[in-house]
């Protein structure tokens, strides 16, 4: 197991319906030593990539991205989310379904912030159906802007989510995949990567 | 002027109706160099205080937040905006209303992650009429948590919340509080702190 493997089995909980909190340690308390060294890991894995910028989508993917962010030494843009329907033309847009909440959202981005060509990092702390991740790869890709590959905490490899983006030719890497969660024994399965 | 009112200065604009757009490098794309700068001003400023904690609201605090939690070394918390109107009990919450989006939203944290007698240090990225602050520092007190201080990386000093909560006895640290604004000539004008 790797450090985050190891994080979620002590410290993250099952619940039924497939739910895996983990707000103790990263998305609503935050474990600021744990964020640094995501970053730290996720610099390892996408270090060969030309990297100008990191995208991700608020709010909790905020803290991971703004430590890849600095240790690539680059910005960072976050999404967001927004219920209005009149967007003005300044904006890059995508419509994202929540799995969580059950609502479609529009996520937006400024057109000041991602240009052409730009090469963009995504990331973000889940990856369960895709729709989210779907959303910024879209956006990114309608300001012309290269997605050099996407950072995920924790992907849920039960669900459709990374399979399909991986399918479309991006480059995943999760730093845990949960394959099966069991709320009754508290046991999590992780992918063997 | 320090190095935050020399960045508003170079790259914030000006709109009509006391609107001040730091998007660039803030709250939409963020400057990572200028984040840790900040975390530093605000250890220097509240150094001698004791902090277990740094609690902030979503979105745009958390990335300035986390870098404040890094030089303290300690967790952050960020609060959650919620719509429900069914809050467990496991959560404290406090009704806050938006000044930039007119409505109400409760802000909630769990009751796993604010405690008694806890120090908290509070960060956010605006001040401006005070609510969102006074929901956070509510919530803080519910848990019978100490506030340290509140530290804020641009305060609107031309509106209330500042007075009001420096009135209730808190220590409130801007980097900077812009006076006045004029969105014709673009000028903004600092308080001498």
């Amino acid at each position: 197991m790797n450090f985050l493997e190891e994080r979620i089995v002590k410290d993250g909980v099952v619940k039924s319906g497939n739910v895996l909190k983990v707000d103790s340690f990263l998305n609503h308390q935050m474990d600021i030593a744990l964020m640094e060294e995501i970053g730290r890991e996720f610099k390892r894995r996408f270090g060969s990539k030309k990297v100008d910028k990191v995208m991700t989508i608020e709010a909790s993917g905020i803290g991971i991205a703004a430590f890849v962010a600095k240790e690539f030494g680059v910005p960072l843009v976050f999404a967001k989310k927004s219920k209005s329907i009149n967007i003005d033309g300044d904006m890059f847009v995508a419509e994202v379904e929540s799995f969580t909440h059950k609502n479609k959202n529009q996520v937006i981005v400024s057109k000041r912030f991602l240009h052409e060509n730009e090469h963009i990092l995504i990331i973000d702390d889940f990856l369960a159906n895709g729709c989210a991740l779907q959303g910024l790869i879209s956006i990114a890709e309608s300001a012309g802007a290269v997605v050099e590959g996407c950072g995920i905490v924790i992907e849920k490899g039960f669900q459709i989510g990374g399979r399909v983006i991986r399918n479309m030719g991006y480059h995943v890497e999760s730093l845990a995949i949960v394959d099966a969660m069991d709320a009754e024994s508290g046991t999590i399965t992780f992918r063997e990567q």
